[in-house]
């Protein structure tokens, strides 16, 4: 990924700014664009749901693995899935970032346009409302995203109910196979796996699934930090416990078992796919309870169900199992 | 300004958080507060408005001049004075903050005392409903702040009429009267200005004033750039001219003299009043037209008139006025 031409710092904020936002397409639901001193989105409903994320250069991304397009990308589905996961309907995205002196135009055009391809793909009636471009030491993205309320109530991680399935809409371990893929020392094997690492790269949660699951749900959030560190925090919240079973998590590891033995028969290799199901985080998926007589939409999978508070936040099958992922602090 | 204890990294995100989220109050408004994939607040008109900003280490500021509660306390009030230049009243905001490997505890929860403060003082009724804690190799601060819209239309730059009056609200230079007191190789100097000084490091925009003068503005906006160069983008958005006066920025200029007499009177001097006021940026003041016959509120100023579209953004008495004033990639 070879960027060239002009640097950011040598045009200015005015001018790589009017460059870049030539990419952004227009919505219905925005009154006032990005331009003025704040934005105006009109909303159907007047509660209005806010979440923010952040990315930091080699913390979070590694500009090596990643072009600016799949960072555009990312920054929006991985935002639009904490609104989805509300039941609201993605509206509106603010973008920050902080480039620095070697950062070219050109990359910040190709970030923009997989910001807006984020949009087309998976929100369609969202727009890139505002921004901040800022000078700093390394690439920080920080992102915010509005929606509007599908719904009469929003689904919390609160809510779960005694008796209720546990559901995830969408894949699993999936990315974390990707990032050991990007990883391996044996750089022809991402190559042999192109699926992993693009989900790694460019998360594409099912948005619509996800509205579709939220309208039946008693508890539902997005699992960016692996299924059982999620599924311990939704547990904490609704005072309950969830029980997994592992024959119903065994689909989602056997896709996996091939990359697993790629990437352990080299020197270095030492995955496990059962590890990637279970504590990898960054698929976007969405992970849900539902009233045991509820009808699932087409793609969402019952993985276990939610019992009476026991010792432990979350059992796979009779054993407690640890929640392990991802802390954005300590990494 | 010695922050003592553990590290950020040493207790990790989710223990950090608990202890620094007890700073922030709750607000009526806000219906899901953070803690859940997103927040959910409650608006009185569902047209949301949001502008976002961003503050990077040894770029936008420095630790060595600002404390942890300045910082905090600046990010909100810069996000809030754009969205009162839009007409809005403050509900919410999401922050984002990047920390390095050494950034200490007990600096986290000065900075969120310092955003707490700044909503008791400007915006009692907005929350800090959402945030991220990331790590990095500087310290980023980017806010996010949405409003309610409180008039039957967003007051935005490109309305300003020919025949108008221009009008400021709010100090003009004093702010980077304060950065060069702050710079100046003489340590005693910003001793002893320290109400120049305060406003640098903590911005007091008067939201009230504001809130009033966006109700009789033609257009308005925040002056964060500085006038010369904040007063050209809206004569230009607008199509218009600004025709600002000299005796009726006289007073601005007065109250600064001394201050750019001391820094003059050391040997590395080069200070004026005129180009703070011209120029300066950071005040976080209101910039607006008015027809000619409004009242004004108290505390707003004339400083000028919009004339037909001329070769120029705007004058000063018959001169055409340079716009040179802060921009954030260049610096």
């Amino acid at each position: 990924m070879i960027y060239e031409g002009p640097k950011i710092i040598e045009l200015g904020e005015s001018e790589a700014l009017a460059r870049a936002l030539g990419v952004f397409k227009s919505v219905e639901s925005t009154l006032v664009p990005s331009g003025d001193d704040a934005a105006v989105v009109g909303l159907l409903d007047p509660r209005v749901v806010i979440t923010t994320d952040t990315m930091v250069q080699n913390h979070d991304f590694d500009l090596g693995w990643s072009s600016a397009f799949d960072l555009g990308y990312k920054a929006v589905t991985t935002n639009l899935a904490d609104l989805v996961a509300m039941g609201a309907t993605p509206r509106g995205l603010t973008v920050t970032l902080v480039v620095t002196k070697d950062t070219r135009q050109s990359w910040l055009e190709e970030f923009a346009k997989g910001l807006q391809a984020g949009c087309d793909n998976h929100a369609s009636q969202c727009e890139i409302v505002g921004g901040d471009l800022a000078s700093g030491d390394q690439l920080v993205i920080a992102v915010t995203a509005i929606g509007d309320l599908d719904q009469p109530n929003p689904v919390l991680r609160s809510t779960a109910q005694v008796g209720d399935l546990v559901v995830v809409a969408g894949t699993l371990g999936k990315a974390a196979c990707g990032l050991d893929l990007l990883r391996s020392a044996d750089k022809t094997l991402a190559d042999s796996y192109p699926e992993y690492v693009e989900i790694q790269k460019r998360p594409i949660p099912d948005l619509v699934l996800g509205m579709e699951l939220s309208r039946i749900a008693t508890s539902m959030m997005d699992i960016s930090d692996g299924l059982s560190l999620d599924s311990a925090r939704l547990a904490r919240k609704s005072n309950v416990t969830l029980r997994l079973e592992r024959r119903l998590l065994e689909g989602y590891a056997a896709v996996l078992e091939q990359a697993a033995q790629s990437i352990n028969s080299r020197v270095e290799g030492s995955a496990n796919q059962w590890d990637w199901v279970l504590h990898g985080g960054e698929d976007h998926s969405f992970l849900a309870t539902v009233p045991p007589g509820a009808k699932l939409p087409r793609g969402a999978k019952v993985i276990g169900r939610v019992d009476h508070r026991a010792e432990n936040d979350i059992y796979l099958d009779d054993q407690p199992l640890a929640a392990a992922g991802w802390d954005s602090v300590t990494g």
